[in-house]
């Protein structure tokens, strides 16, 4: 079949809108119709170049929502017409990480999925008889797309595909660290550093945990509202504050017997390797946890002192929030449509495919907290 | 009244065996008769001058045993008579820390403790009039000892003093590390980096968790039967192998369905800062944990990539263990003396205080695994 798509034909270049070719669902996928995806800044980081396993031409776009229209052979867990997720961390429940119960981090299709390829080795995408890969499994900047069935998440068909497309990546993403990786207490302190979209979803994590304190992190005044909106207590900007910011969250979170201070959980949604260690100093001695969900660039590295380690401090990390995608996914767009979590106040922009590089710029001048895509 | 002590009059120079003045215990305190104390690398560090917070002249010494022969005013949780073990890591049941239940690091007496002070901002020791500092709140290098009520847990008063000295500081360091730090479960593989005393407590403890894969790393071929004595189960000298030793113990950790490799819980107990990196990396994508025991020189830091973190391993660190003292110190003495954890073959050598020095020559040259001192 032909399928409108934007396509990732070389790094550093605007993406363009073409007709390929998609080949139908094989044994174990499902073709899916993409009805909306937003446009996240890890499509921003493969598209610039600067991402090392970045492929090229692709079918960029990792954060969709769609119906499943056709489904292969020996396919059981969805049919036609259910309403779907795209995983990007798929959930086979049948490996050694999903039988751990330890991890999301699904390993059945880790090695073809990083190739930018299906399961079986092969692209289901081509343009003028040349393959094109897949993106993160999912592939979403395209009106169709082929996933394993492992790979797509059933939901409530009656969830808006226009807003519930960001639980595909962002909002399970900052409300999975929370509850997931982090799995804070009521009651507690924590501090979020940078207040964009991950940002704030970790805030609106933060509030259904029941933090007491929701302290947000940010160089830009105009975050405040924004965190605000969504549960911050309160603001810190680094840069007007005498001395650092790490004795500033410190002091602040001293209260009534504890003169010791530190934050209980701080996450780091910056992918600055600087403000992921401010992070975990900043956190309690004795118990603090310190969660990085930015995604830093190629070659940095974090560092502390292990003192930091010794007097008890943990340092952790999150990928997809540590959401089963098949399991809890479901649940986060069950918890929109009852309003336990917020999704429409931070749907800034949405455009049509043809676009979709505005919601680029959008994205790259700071100016949209998530910019949709409607097919 | 007048006790023999080896003190440390100055950086770098050995201990010297003099008579000093000790004041009775004050409220809250209770004075101890020593009877035994191992010699630890930290009193070396300490004594070495490298501790940037060492002070002298001194009393050093924290890994002791001995007997309570008088108690301060409104003392009423041990008696004279009671055999206790000194705490450097205090339980006053009353602190944020102590009340949190998520951490050891009792906070009561810390800032006067640091300063080599009674919690009245005084020290019970002098020489000839001038005061002698106390060391880490303990100070077993003197026959008697002056210490706080919630600073000794009392024991068993059958257990040995020239044995469960030890469990002062490195047998619950590293038996702890394992069950109240990382907290291993049955059937999981772990990697011990550096085989002295701490890695092979460490080594039991996993032998007592029921760890099925137990490796120990370390440089010097001799250490492998001392593992294996112990609970070891592999064995790996990094100078021995091809290629690294973090690609080593992934590949070595392969078993059954899980073919991604790692290992579930490591262990630094070097105080080397790149493999305390290298401890990191070999753990398990997904859910490896890796702990610092070691102590690094001043100024060391960590480092590694965040995708480390991002992909789902977890770095800590340990102090004592994690054990409260008065709560679980108690209760190791009880394994030792019910057989579930050996002692007495790592006391390879006992002396008379007189013989101190030599205690320390033989740590350093890696000769001993705990010299013990019998008053």
């Amino acid at each position: 079949m032909k399928t409108r798509a934007a396509v990732a034909f070389e790094a550093g270049k605007p993406l363009e809108i073409v007709e390929v070719d998609l080949e139908g669902p094989k044994a174990g996928e499902v073709l899916v119709e993409i009805k909306a995806t937003g446009i996240c800044h890890t499509d921003d980081f493969t598209l610039s170049g600067a991402d090392p396993e970045g492929l090229f031409p692709s079918i960029l776009g990792h954060e969709g929502a769609g119906v499943v229209v056709e489904v292969g052979p020996g396919v059981t867990s969805v049919k036609v017409g259910d309403h779907v997720i795209p995983l990007y961390t798929p959930e086979c429940r049948e490996c050694p990480s999903c039988l751990s119960r330890k991890t999301n981090l699904c390993t059945a299709i880790r090695s073809t999925q990083g190739q930018g390829l299906m399961p079986d080795g092969t692209s289901r995408f081509s343009y003028k008889g040349k393959p094109i890969f897949h993106y993160m499994g999912c592939s979403t900047f395209s009106n169709y797309t082929v996933m394993p069935e492992i790979a797509v998440a059933k939901i409530d068909p009656d969830a808006p595909f226009d807003k519930i497309c960001y639980v595909g990546c962002g909002v399970t993403t900052g409300v999975g660290a929370v509850i997931n990786t982090a799995k804070v207490d009521q009651g507690s302190t924590a501090a979020v550093f940078g207040l964009g979209g991950i940002g704030l979803n970790v805030i609106q994590g933060l509030r259904m945990a029941g933090a007491d304190m929701i302290i947000g992190v940010d160089i830009n005044n105009d975050k405040k509202e924004w965190g605000e909106r969504f549960g911050m207590t309160h603001f810190v900007n680094p840069r007007e504050i005498d001395g650092d910011i790490v004795s500033h969250l410190v002091n602040m979170t001293k209260r009534g017997a504890d003169q010791i201070g530190g934050v209980d959980y701080t996450f780091d949604c910056t992918g600055n390797v600087t403000v992921m260690r401010q992070a975990l100093e900043a956190s309690h001695r004795g118990w603090g946890k310190s969660v990085v969900i930015g995604v830093a660039a190629a070659g940095q590295e974090i560092s502390t002192r292990p003192f930091q380690l010794v007097t008890g401090r943990q340092w952790m990390g999150t990928a997809f929030g540590g959401a089963r995608g098949r399991t809890d996914v479901p649940k986060i767009v069950d918890w929109y449509m009852s309003g336990k979590i917020e999704i429409d106040p931070m749907i800034t922009h949405t455009m049509r495919l043809e676009d979709i590089n505005k919601g680029f710029e959008l994205m790259r001048s700071g100016e949209s907290i998530r910019s949709v895509v409607l097919f």
